[in-house]
């Protein structure tokens, strides 16, 4: 146990410092998250990554509900006469994705399996859902009496990314998908911007994570959209994650689709829709944004398990121990009901079981010992700092709830400052590439907005907008890629 | 409104007992659980369905942790390699299964999108898990510490029915599916049985379905398994449902998938598996065993809402009705904060909302109107008998968890005086042949067990075996199929 932390290593090697992708693969490995499958680009998320996910779920699904969403759930496969009526839409998602051909397998003449029985029409596995849903929501909506519509999916989706990384990028992954239709552009509109400041309000509140709202440029928004609004969040790298975007489609999905109804005035009409994601991509913004070289850091909102209560197992007297763990468990709860608290009574080595949930990112890690059991102390760590501090039984019992809540206002300020001081303005090209030659993080610069400007620009700088800070929409000025152009403050980064 | 019930119709045309099949989709159509997709087979589960799936959920979830799993995620697509890698598996899930084999979409000469970038090998949509996830467990396991491996999955899979019926028999189904992996065959049997019980005892007491347990004959056996258990519950037609399987693997997918461990002799051995999973098709036992000529009845256990209240908004002096209402919500919370109350305030006409909650199948159904504002009494209807009293408020309050019990109690005795009224032994294949033309519904003989026997002899009834009632067991005659041969009594059934 590391008592004596002086001279110690990082648990995690290389160290982000070193090599913050290579530190990233060998996190996940340590706290035990998630693993690529044998099954090309598809991962596996094990037993640690998922209880992070269901933290997420949980929250976010009563977010939505709250704010009058019903969650249904709709067919995985889009016939590909349907994917294909909105034609940007299928522009943006034809290139990745997974075709359903037949609907059997057999043997050949050779013995192996192969095919059989093809489709009449071909099935992709839905990329996202705006046309399968668009369908159902063409049936349901008649008249304005049946608008709003507020639906989410939690749900699997599939693109063929040709370079996984976990979390990060995957052929299938989780995420949820909101659709909505409504009676007019306002409202719709309005839900956009509801709904990207419920992922607003979870990124900062639950994952202790601070994020810039904004509205994406033409060239990076969501296929068939008319706005796309997006959290960007910036990683311990300086890069810059995408983490929940929202999308205001106008008519063009309910024209593609067919979702019309009668207005007040009697006269048909197509609906507004707009629809919004966050994926399981989170857990590793989650990661890049709060880990460090002895492994992830869990905001006390997202962890499974706020406190565990390791017994130093002996193998004498052993009992004892074990009911002492109890106590404190049970003082926890009955101080707040809504700690989520483990005792972790195997019988391991203490060094073994300590590094374990230090690499996963528990907030709080309480040794019990023979020492603390006879001086009725608490002697925990706080894995923000991994500094070690000594309490006694009821001090630290009624303490805990206050510790959280300020571990997870460090998380956040530490982010904070991050972003802060690797956010800087530049004015001219030559400045925006010294910026990221230099390490860069996240650039402010005016940008006019044009597509194919903005993507013969960033070609050359492996580097993309973000966004467009929603409240600094009026700060405009001479477009960095072309001076003779005007727009608007513009976010310029690498990107996850 | 109802108030006078004597001459009413039903709200479900046809009834049951007109055309029980009809009457099925018509009580899914009027409780609006559920439609079938323009997309081939698969369904869309609406809002009130996926909230009877989300309850289903929640409580199963919660037993599954209580039994020491752990959730995780594993890969929709399983390459065809490893899906052919256990024999009888493979023969059992090939002919209906949705195989993709390319990975892109593009134009062809006519412009018309046509699939390309074949894959190297088609991936199966999951039809079920276990080859990919004992692909993961291969992996997992080395030691007899790493045992026992106990996991869960929360998934959607993908069968290739060619007769869709809504929760039944779709394309696409959601469930949970649980693999584990054990030291020895005892463990893994015991982990069959535990699972086994733990869905009985969420048909019977969440729910309200008494179930039998039993063993599966050879020719109902899952592709792959030593032996399948299952529960069987009885639908209001008499014919049968499986609620839930748990098969007890032996070492076949452990060879198959390479799953082995160094067990405490040093020696190298394959592990011992299981898996188990229940299904949306609950939903469809729902509706079958409980519904009514006016819709579903929602055990309260499962219910998203078990009570909703009603005021009768008129336009004057609404205020004060919702006021009234509310008050009503919140003495029930206080009274029991478990409780799911809605007040449903919209501006609807009064017998529309009431109808809507019944044919949905809300336990308890309030109408405030002036008149139970004035006398402050509450009038309310209970779904399981379409009975109506009143009480007054506070009496009202105090007795609602006590009438859910009730209730949950009413819909279990009906069910299970249902399954004995129309259970029956028989002795010979005429007396078989009789019970079935005359309505049928669980009849016990005993039988030797031949798959082939069971296969030539079923054909011509259009049932099946359901299962050995793991009680009787020792309940050992001459086979109904062949009087030359013994074998322990078995229940027959048509089956959904």
């Amino acid at each position: 146990m590391p008592r004596n932390e002086d001279a110690r290593r990082s648990a995690i090697e290389p160290t982000r410092a070193k090599n913050f992708p290579e530190w990233y693969q060998q996190v996940i490995r340590a706290a035990d998250l998630a693993e690529l499958s044998a099954v090309r680009g598809c991962m596996v998320i094990k037993p640690n990554g998922y209880a992070i996910w269901e933290r997420m779920q949980s929250i976010l699904d009563g977010k939505f509900k709250e704010t009058g969403h019903r969650n249904a759930y709709f067919p995985l496969f889009i016939p590909e006469s349907y994917f294909e009526r909105e034609a940007a839409h299928v522009e943006g998602f034809a290139k990745e994705c997974a075709v359903v051909t037949h609907s059997r397998l057999a043997r050949g003449p050779d013995g192996t399996l192969v095919p059989t029985s093809p489709l009449p029409e071909p099935l992709v596995v839905r990329p996202t859902s705006e046309m399968v849903i668009g369908e159902s929501f063409a049936r349901w909506v008649r008249s304005y009496r049946d608008l709003p519509l507020l639906i989410n999916q939690w749900a699997n989706v599939v693109r063929w990314e040709m370079r996984p990384r976990l979390f990060l990028r995957t052929v299938e992954f989780l995420w949820q998908e909101g659709h909505t239709a409504h009676e007019t552009a306002e409202e719709a509109l309005e839900e956009t911007l509801r709904m990207l400041e419920v992922y607003k309000d979870f990124a900062e509140k639950d994952m202790c994570l601070p994020v810039l709202r904004g509205k994406k440029t033409a060239a990076e928004r969501f296929p068939g959209a008319e706005e796309t609004y997006a959290i960007e969040a910036m990683m311990q790298d300086g890069k810059a994650l995408q983490a929940g975007t929202s999308h205001f489609l106008g008519q063009n999905f309910a024209r593609a689709c067919s979702i019309k109804f009668t207005g007040r005035d009697g006269q048909e009409t197509f609906a507004w829709t707009s629809s919004w994601g966050v994926s399981t991509r989170l857990i590793g913004g989650l990661i890049m944004a709060h880990g460090d070289d002895d492994g992830i850091v869990l905001p006390p909102a997202i962890a499974p398990r706020q406190v565990a209560i390791l017994p130093l197992i002996r193998g004498d007297r052993d009992g004892e121990l074990l009911d002492w763990a109890e106590k404190l468990r049970r003082a926890l709860l009955a101080n707040d009901p809504s700690l989520r608290v483990e005792v972790d009574g195997r019988p391991l080595r203490g060094g073994e079981k300590f590094w374990q949930r230090v690499k996963e990112g528990t907030p709080i890690v309480v040794e019990l010992g023979r020492r603390e059991f006879e001086s009725e102390t608490v002697n925990y760590l706080r894995r923000d700092g991994m500094e070690r501090r000594e309490l006694p039984f009821d001090d630290f019992v009624r303490s805990v709830p206050d510790l959280l809540r300020d571990f997870g206002k460090v998380l956040y300020e530490r982010q904070l400052a991050l972003r802060r001081s690797r956010t800087v303005a530049v004015r001219t090209e030559k400045e925006l590439r010294e910026f990221f030659t230099a390490g860069g993080g996240f650039a402010e610069a005016h940008f006019c907005g044009d597509r194919a400007l903005e993507e013969r620009f960033c070609a050359g700088l492996s580097i993309s907008t973000r966004c467009i800070p929603l409240d600094r929409e009026n700060d405009v000025g001479p477009c960095i890629a072309d001076p003779s152009r005007k727009g608007p403050l513009t976010i310029w980064a690498r990107a996850y």
